[in-house]
């Protein structure tokens, strides 16, 4: 990875974005592509506006796969009396820095998780001021680099944000959908596929997200080719993804899970006949602000998606 | 509210219509649209019929923003050897009086909760007869009055599909969904989205049903306006909402739940870009016989729906 | 059942397809129908390919119901160290052998069930070699027959798609839809059921696959019509069905369950106005490999559908 790209990625992290109130982090992407696009292979069409909501597809020249990369992460909701509600799924911590902004400007708070005496976690927050009734609130951005990782709040996931614009320099025939609401009741995807579907016959989806560091998939062996999570991606596509994968002389490692899922679970659940697979770097310290990923990862996750985009 | 507001309210939660039986309180609620519509500022179109089930529409002049209204309650069904089984979430109250019909005609039961020695509940029924299989039972109507509040069973959802009709009485643009399932299963309302989507590209949504008082959501102070509750709704549309909310001079409260859902659940999982937000009054007892809402509450429903309805 | 029809259903039984993985299944099926469809009544079209995944659909003559039958199985995804990951819900059995394929060839391995510390159940394979990623296996096929009784592993649900293959005999207006992951993640349904509705109008659906045996329902009594499971179908339409059965002369029981789910259920969320019922005989020994029928329940339930499909 190049100063710039560590640049673009630490950026990117820095922006909130908590699923629910993703137009900021929407917007970055966009003024992104605007100023970078005339230096790509291809000049993408831009795909936005209020009947996408805050979600944006780019599409370069005829499409037949589309990528998707979610743009929102896991976060709190203010409720009452100093108490939290997820938004996702966080590693609840003690002591973790959380920020956002509510009506009296920026703050910055600390969590507190206290054991109840049913063994149940309240978790709530202090800071110097009382916060507005469903303020949302995230990790602080912290981002940490060494020679062979980077590390930070929500490598999940705005490292694979960060793959498909790179992805984008030198993309001739695809779509890269940038959705929303992935880490919390999902579902922007159904009307982005049904777009692409309709205007462009894209019945070909490869989810670009960060997956997990377990006994059989480690730091720095390759981008993880997800063979199945809580849902099954269909075995034929699966298999021309796998032998393909082979043909590129990419690192990868192939993924068993049993639970977990992504946009790909969306896709699976919608009425289009839309195939998906998930690819993607693994991380360890899951939903923590501590997210880690081996830098080998990142960028054999962005040659496979480089070989795929262009022989699936 | 007047004399009657509360004989239409009171006639609306006499009508048993438990999850996958509503055609009988969609035949009432489309019966007093025929006959008081023509007393309305504007008179609705009514689209309903075999392609809707048991849903119904009304659309007013050029529609933005569609109400739902779920017309399906909870209840039971009866099982083998006097079991019961749950329709939705009704609370399990020993000695609840349930009606019904089956072909041996009404019926009236009582609920028996027995433990079991594993620490669950066997939920059966007691009666004079035997019933048939799959019947459907509900809790016997019992309204009650006093200065402050209305209580019956089924406030949720009759007190919303009462609402809606009372903003029927002076709405010029705008569309009301009485759909069916919410308590149990979900989606009819797919289809009716997407009739408005195509039709009249209506994309904002409010779903006028009923919530819970809980420490933050207090009897008489205004009608809750869900910041989330399971689901999120979009912020940027939340915000626009709030902010009218506060332009109207109408009692409200900001309610931000951990769980539950609604229509707007479906509308989020749905295909289509359709914001939506949950608006309405709080009850104490949910999903007991005992429903209890403040009248003021009601009167501050009304009026904000009329507000937000003209401005949104 | 004739000797013919033994044979068909225990060679739908021998083709592995287990949830994801189709596409043999779906070849065999489409062969038979190439074969014996000139022997019908009515020749239906067959629709397939790229569009329709691994799903399949007959369509004869002008059709106002389709019937649902998936032909995909439960069983096991090979995942690290010899660990087995469960596709839908097999019950685990100490000691079952399991069968499937890799690279290296087929395979024949042993289930082995192992009670943790924690009290939950580890389950690995044992067998001559090591079986790569993912590799998906399934209960060997092991066909019984007695007098009164057909017993083998996935009677739920190559059984259903027997029945169907039985009723495509003499269909004259109708479609059947083979569909696939059904045990698991669900929904290949909703692009088929899109496509019925919007080339044909059919709004109306049957699901013909295998339930249980319990309490309220018994071997030999007839095939079961589902009044409720998880889901539970529109009355009005559940009435007609049961009035229809009636006056069949067919003997069928009515089933009242609070558990379970089928491609009925995905029919239900969708967004499309459609009715369904889940109708089949019941087994037991369920998701084990020995699901046992009686053959009269078999009988009673090609005959339902062959009334239902002519008068519904």
């Amino acid at each position: 990875m190049t100063h710039q790209d560590i640049e673009l990625l630490q950026r990117l992290i820095s922006i909130q974005g908590v699923a629910s109130d993703e137009s900021k982090i929407k917007e970055f992407i966009k003024n992104y592509v605007l100023e970078n696009a005339n230096t790509w292979k291809c000049k993408p069409q831009i795909v936005d506006g209020p009947e996408f909501h805050d979600t944006m597809i780019l599409v370069f020249g005829k499409p037949r796969t589309a990528v998707y990369a979610h743009m929102d992460t896991i976060g709190y909701s203010v409720g009452y009396e100093n108490h939290l509600i997820k938004v996702g799924g966080p590693k609840i911590i003690d002591g973790t820095t959380l920020v956002g902004e509510d009506a009296a400007g920026p703050c910055e708070v600390e969590l507190m998780a206290i054991e109840q005496e049913n063994g149940q976690l309240e978790i709530k927050f202090v800071g110097e001021r009382p916060l507005e009734r469903g303020t949302l609130l995230s990790f602080k951005p912290n981002f940490r680099e060494t020679d062979k990782f980077v590390q930070s709040p929500y490598m999940d996931n705005r490292l694979g944000v960060f793959v498909t614009l790179k992805i984008a320099e030198t993309l001739e025939n695809g779509a890269i959908v940038f959705s929303t609401y992935e880490e919390h009741g999902g579902n922007s995807v159904g009307h982005c596929a049904h777009h692409l579907y309709q205007n462009y016959g894209v019945n070909q989806a490869l989810i670009a997200d960060i997956t997990w560091v377990t006994s059989g998939v480690e730091h720095g062996k390759g981008v993880a080719i997800s063979m199945r999570d809580s849902m099954l991606p269909r075995r034929s596509y699966l298999n021309r993804i796998i032998e393909l994968a082979r043909s590129s002389g990419v690192d990868f490692q192939l993924e068993v899970e049993s639970a977990g899922g992504s946009d790909g679970s969306v896709l699976q659940k919608s009425d289009l006949p839309i195939d998906w697979c998930f690819i993607g770097a693994a991380e360890n310290n899951v939903h923590t602000p501590d997210e880690i990923v081996h830098k080998d990862d990142i960028t054999s996750m962005i040659q496979l998606y480089q070989y795929l985009m262009e022989h699936l």
